[in-house]
């Protein structure tokens, strides 16, 4: 489980060589001498005497970065003069912009677009106010809303620094599923204010995507919001990882041909992202499920439980097993970790029965070294790019706001995510599934269409069942 | 003054001809005959027995544009299919969208501009906060926030209805000055909370521009935001109006020849704008002022100041003129009104001085009519497209944030006003200005540049400035 060099920490060294000396071979001798990998050479200048050269290569990490830097530094004849990081470049100046989508070229267009035109939409909004969703850009636009307190795996690093992040989020939006977010980081960490301020703001927009807020605070803001305001909230470290992993397991079974109201789960994190996990699937069809935190597993005789932790061992562990997770992971046939690095060995998974499914997901160090976890299951899944089955709320957050908006829904609710997750497996043929391949990837065709169309439906069913119910 | 046909009601009618009988000339008739004017004729089908045709005209308002479908459908061998309203048209699904700037089109560019590149980002921006304003999209944006309390002419709205006119700002601030705004309609007209919601979304942009909240509440919220947060706060009805009438203003006495300190002026209304603009020109150098409302001129003798009237009556009107507003025009050498339609007549403008500069900027009905102005006055504004001389906010707004985002301002000051003012009257050349061209069209080249330039030099002095008083 080496760390590979990866685009994402890429640099590009501006460097000038002697005409005659140091042949460009060097550089790559060098290069891959520590370890980096040169991905572009360009000639940016060839003179009689001098050749400037940019090398962009792909490094490990800060350190291994200066290291491929001081290589080519040491090599005779070579001058260093600029070093920049790819990854910077791309942010400066932010990743996203705004456009207008009407012409604004003459007095005419913005008598329309501007006054006094625009006082006759105003007009007919104030009337009707549904008309918003018609004539504004509410009918396609989503607020991304943190406080900076969970970002990542970096923890409180506060709203202007979670600010890449979030423009990323809408970035992946727009390219997933069109549509317009735009990111909102908040000044704030008392539930209170977080809860008002997104019940204020929320009228200009037609879906509230909450982001990277710390548990337990994250469930009670996303509680209370669905209670307010009357557009679709949805915490996509909660729920976006909650359909990936359903969607994921549903093809898993089907590859060791298991059923989900059969198979016992066992699974390690009791925080957001696995709280969410454990009650989709359960609304599933899951049965036999228990949870364990860094107190081991969860059940009703335990001291201390917060009313998460009480509704779980409420709700799973009937037989009140009480040990740690290797004796909980030992007879299961399916393990998920939404928790910490290397708290399972290649022991503990051959403990597990014939069959076994892992989605080891802490990131970016799984619960289980993934290629230890192959030695002994059938079918394993993590967070990592750089394995098969990657985990990625990528796959679901855009296409579920496409139907979510699409169908004009007010709210979100587990069958519209059950549903969303049997898209996305579905997404996965019958000639395709395989153990390395229960979940297709980000980049896959139609994929957002295809969970919008199945949340759509899901939204219009309701819809006409509120209505029946009514009269 | 007679209300025009203009596009900003213009409709597209879709009719069926007898292909025998009537002469497309015949529609030509009908629609000028009840005062419509055909902007397009487009035919959409023809056929052996019947013409399909898109009849495009401008109408004076909406029970005129029904009485020009009416014309059309009384024509013999005419049938009216549908109706379309060209400014709905435009604002179907909203006015403006996110773009991304960066490409996603595989993996490694996820894995720059999302995780798990972004991540060294956001912990550069969370180890220095002045980072988020090189490498987040705050270097370039605005929150354009209202609470939909006095929309236009429209009044207390609410959001919703507010959405269209922020969207049309934020795409003004897109076409003149390259700025990326998002509206941000607020579901509360609480003073505290507007400015405590403002405060916490505050970190993700660059500067707040707050946009039609009713008086007094928008002083307050003003006021206090600028305390509190460290980004440059705006509130374009107030200092927006006021620099465009500063600025237009020295133009008009430029040419009748008078000096901005030496001149009476009296002014009708003492709201948001009228306060605004009083407070700027007394900035620039004026002395001589009576300020008129509702009830007359306001005076230190006047019952039931409040705390704005209050401070008009203490710094304006020294001789204590208690007299209503014909009295304080007559003698005046400036009329500036900013309160309600037809105020003043033709004898009341006789009464001023030699050379009178009248801005009559109620919308869309003036304080006088400025035909009737013209008889006696020297030089005439209104707030209206289709006089000559227009005080437009659009003259200023985008080119003064874009001074603010440019110089990374941390406030808004009068001195950076007075800057835009002279840089906005000083586009007019000595060759060029007139009675009738004392301010230049929002289409003017360069405008947006030249007023940003000259609130980025009064930026960069103050910080240089500051610099030096701080060693």
């Amino acid at each position: 489980m080496a760390t590979l060099p990866s685009v994402s920490y890429s640099i590009t060294v501006r460097l000038e060589l002697d005409g005659h000396g140091t042949a460009v071979g060097s550089l790559t001798n060098a290069v891959e001498h520590v370890g980096g990998v040169i991905t572009a050479l360009d000639v940016a200048a060839a003179g009689h005497e001098r050749i400037r050269i940019d090398v962009t290569c792909a490094a490990r990490d800060t350190d291994h970065a200066q290291s491929i830097v001081d290589a080519l530094g040491a090599l005779e004849g070579v001058v260093v003069h600029k070093v920049s990081d790819r990854t910077f470049l791309m942010h400066l100046g932010g990743k996203i912009e705004m456009q207008s989508k009407v012409s604004l070229r003459n007095r005419d267009e913005l008598s329309m677009a501007y006054t006094p035109g625009v006082a006759r939409v105003s007009q007919a909004i104030a009337a009707n106010p549904e008309d918003a969703r018609r004539l504004t850009i509410k009918r396609n636009s989503v607020a991304v809303v943190t406080d900076g307190s969970a970002v990542l795996g970096l923890g409180n690093v506060g709203p202007e620094a979670a600010m890449p992040v979030m423009e990323g989020k809408a970035a992946l939006f727009k390219r997933f599923a069109d549509i317009d977010a735009w990111p909102i980081a908040l000044d704030t960490q008392d539930v209170d204010e977080i809860v008002r301020t997104v019940q204020v703001l929320a009228p200009g927009f037609g879906g509230i995507n909450l982001e990277d807020i710390s548990a337990p605070r994250c469930f009670e803001v996303e509680e209370r919001l669905r209670e307010l305001v009357d557009i679709p909230v949805f915490h996509d470290d909660q729920h976006g990882t909650a359909i990936v992993v359903l969607a994921a397991l549903k093809n898993a079974l089907r590859v060791v041909e298991k059923d989900l109201s059969e198979v016992r789960i066992a699974m390690s994190g009791a925080g957001a992202a696995g709280t969410a996990i454990l009650k989709l699937l359960m609304h599933a069809g899951a049965k036999d499920v228990i949870v364990c935190d860094i107190h081991g597993a969860v059940h009703e005789g335990r001291d201390g439980l917060d009313s998460n932790l009480g509704w779980i061992a409420a709700n799973t562990n009937p037989a009140g097993y009480s040990g740690d997770l290797k004796g909980a992971v030992a007879g299961a046939d399916v393990f998920i970790g939404v928790s910490a690095p290397n708290v399972l060995g290649g022991a503990d998974i051959a403990e597990m029965n014939e069959g076994a499914i892992i989605f080891a997901l802490a990131n970016p160090d799984p619960e289980v070294d993934p290629e230890v976890a192959h030695l002994h299951a059938s079918v394993v899944a993590t967070g990592r790019s750089d394995y098969p089955n990657q985990i990625n709320n990528v796959l679901v957050f855009p296409g579920f706001f496409r139907g979510l908006l699409d169908s004009q829904s007010h709210k979100v609710d587990a069958d519209m995510m059950v549903a969303a997750a049997k898209a996305l497996a579905d997404v996965v043929t019958g000639d395709e599934i395989g153990p390395h391949y229960i979940i297709p990837s980000v980049f896959h065709t139609d994929l957002a269409q295809q969970v919008a169309s199945a949340v759509r439906n899901v939204v219009v069913r309701e819809q006409a069942g509120r209505g029946a119910a009514g009269r």
